[in-house]
Parts: structure tokens; sequence; C-alpha cells
């Protein structure tokens, strides 16, 4: 994935020059490296953003500024906009993941996509939303929804990083070879043969359902080779302890 | 959904009492609302916490603090760790959208599930991620991954509502559940405590590994309270044969 084929993220009258930082550093979490600011209140640059950015330099460079969300915005083909609030607008409204699988299809038709986040306290206006395309709404707990700017940026990054191609396969785990069963099935023989050595094994009528339970266990560890010799270790060092021996 | 159901977020070691408000603001946007702190620098209750929650009065009331991770994760049955960096554990490593899946069908299966987050700078430590079941680890911008504190919760809590949505339609399917974390962490206890006497720990530097390996195979089995006692009775049955006894 090419960063510059991301969705360029629009501040729309932010407040504080912190939280221009915050969520420039919220961004780039999640790959997006293209910010336009409105009419930035305190202006810009502002030092005030560089310490909460985090290291998000990238971002705070390329930073672009803009008088109007309509100036912001004229060069993009497809606008969303981050909103808590449900407004009577009559647009199509989707989750923050269903919007991320949405910039992925617009810009493979090579739309060039832009994401509103309004003012910290008041959010958008009605006349920034009637520019917009698609409300994107944040499925949070009916009774508190309280997202910082940041926080919304964060979400919408995140659900477009784990939408893009890269990052199905970064976050794969590293995954090792189980033991083969042979070695398994010594580690069944050794175990079983020293509980029966040591009496834990001796009524009869239970044996079998005792074993069954016991290798189900093992079994169910995925044990490796290696994990299967330090078990093997273990058995035999309970059995026969080295410090008894010396 | 009853929120009574939902996963128990434990901050292991916060520095910072602003970061306690922020984290149980981002829960419960996702509808989480049961914190727990391990020995918070500061102690608690503490108001600089009460801000920076931002009205998320209800995870911060009912806040339980705790001496040790060991005690905090006593009567859970599965354990997660949110944590950015790997490790060379063989634990398994998952999405937050595939644990949030995960929290669901636990808990169909009565678990009760927790998720350790540690202290700020530092993360947490082997010790403490060698209690846990499974890793979780946001997909992020591989040349930058800087969550702090509040946004790695708010992941998370996101998932959750995001997946409770859908939970709610499952039908149920209810099997056993693990064993609580104090039965697993005594039997750590019982176990190491007779390899130490036997010898089979007695390399100073090798042992902290070997512990570590040791529980991460047990963890991964899910043992139930009676698998647990059947091991337990292996041990101490290995260790002093009841053939020998008579």
């Amino acid at each position: 994935m090419n960063m510059i084929d991301a969705p360029v993220i629009i501040l729309v009258h932010p407040q504080l020059a912190e939280n221009i930082g915050t969520a420039a550093r919220a961004m780039y979490n999640g790959g997006l490296t293209r910010l336009r600011l409105v009419s930035p209140k305190g202006g810009w640059p502002n030092p005030d953003a560089i310490k909460p950015a985090a290291g998000a330099h990238r971002v705070l460079e390329d930073v672009e500024v803009f008088d109007s969300t309509a100036e912001a915005i004229k060069d993009l083909n497809v606008i969303f906009a981050a909103t808590a609030r449900r407004r009577d607008m009559l647009k199509p409204v989707v989750t923050p993941k269903a919007a991320a699988q949405n910039f992925h299809d617009l810009m493979r038709q090579e739309n060039k996509v832009g994401v509103l986040f309004g003012p910290e306290r008041t959010g958008l206006d009605n006349d920034d939303l009637s520019r917009v395309d698609t409300i994107i709404n944040v499925p949070l707990n009916p009774e508190y929804t309280s997202l910082n700017l940041a926080q919304a940026v964060l979400i919408i990054a995140y659900e477009w990083i784990q939408a893009s191609d890269q990052a199905s396969s970064f976050a794969s785990e590293k995954t090792v070879a189980v033991a083969p069963k042979a070695e398994l099935l010594d580690l069944f023989e050794h175990l079983e043969s020293e509980l029966d050595r040591s009496g834990f094994l001796r009524v009869p009528h239970k044996r079998p359902a005792m074993v069954r339970n016991i290798r189900n266990m093992l079994l169910r560890a995925d044990l490796t080779s290696q994990e299967v010799s330090t078990l093997r270790g273990v058995i035999a060092s309970l059995v026969d302890p080295y410090f008894k021996r010396v």
C-alpha cells in the first residue's frame, strides 16, 4: 500500500493546536499522512502541536492550510464526515469499518477521498455537512458517546489500516510447528509409565478415563518439539531429583 | 447485552491518574465499566482522574485496587494482554477484532475475561506476561506505532461494542469454563516449587525462561478446574509415590 493513496484528513476550525498534534499522531498510527486544516485557531505552523504529535513529524511537515472547507475539498472526489450526532439529512450513514472499505473501493476507481472532522465542541455545521457525500457514525455506548478529536481520528485511521492489504499480513502471528505425533506419543508413554509406577493410575476401572483426560490436556496445548522435551525433563526430574542424586 | 457481562480492564502500575481517567472514558465509550488498578502510582482514589474521565463516573466509582497483578486476575478465567511489542513467547497473538469476538465466545461459556494493560512507558513485564493466555496486538503502521494508554483501551472497547451488536444474535453453546486464575497460579507455584526442590530449575540465569515456557504450555491448554486438580495429583504422585508409601 502506497501511503499517498490514502484518504486526506481535514480538520475544520480546530480550536487547539494540541489537538492537531494528537490527531496527527492518531493518523500516523494508521498510516495516514495527509492532513489539511481549515483556518485553525492560533494559525499554522504552531509549536504547541509538536509535542502532542509524539514524533509523527511526517504528518505535521506536510500539513496544508485552507481558508474554507470549500477550498480544502476542491481537488477531492468524495467526502466523508465523521460526526457523532445523527443529522436529519438524507445522506448515507456508515460505520468506520464500512467507510474504510469504501475508501479502498473508491480509490481503486481513482477517486481522491477526504474525511472531515469538525471543531472540538461544536462539530461540523450544516453548511459543511451539505458538502459531504457520506456520514461516518462511530458505534458507541448509547448512554455515553464522548470521543475527543484525536480518538475519532484514531478510529478512522485504525479501520483504514485494518482494511488495507498490509494490515492483514503484519497482524498475522508467527507460528511454530507443533511436535510430530511420535514425540507426543512418547511423552504420553513416558508420563503414563511413571504414573503407573507411582500408583496414580492404580485403580483399574478409572485408569482409561484418567489417561484420556491427561492426554487431552497435553494435546490441547499444541506443544512444540522443544516443549515436549521440556516436559519430559520435568517428569524425569520430579521422579528422580538432581539434588538427591549428588 | 448486559454490561456486567463484559471484560474487566486491568491497568498495571499506571503512572498518571490522568491516564486512568482517559482510560475510563475510552472504556465507557465502548460500554465497558469494570476497571481494576494494580498499585497505581499516587494511590486511589485520585482527584486528578476525574476531569479527564469526562463524565465516565460510573467507571471510576466502581474501580477496584489490587497490590499485584496476580491478585487482580485471581477470580478471572482467561486473560488477554494488550501489548505493542512482539515477545518471543509462544502465545497466540490476535487482533483487537478477533479478541473482541473471543471475549463473547468465552463469556458465553461462563468464563470471566480480563485484559491487561502495562505501565505507560515500560509496558507489561515478562512476569505479568507469563500469566497471560493471549496477546492482543493492534495492527498499526509498521513505521510508527505510538498508542497511548487510553487509545489502546479505546481500540479494545470499540471492537468490543462492535462485536456486541453482532454477538447478540448468536445462539449459545455452553461448554465448561476454564479454571479461575487463582487455581492456575497455585498450580504454577506447586509445580515450580517442586522443580526448585528437584533441581530442574537449578541454573539461575535459565530459571525465568524455563518457568515462562512451562507456564505458557499450561496456559495454552485452557485447563478446567477438574484438570488442574488432576495435574496437581500427577505432580504430587510423581514426587511422593503411593506405591513406595505403603
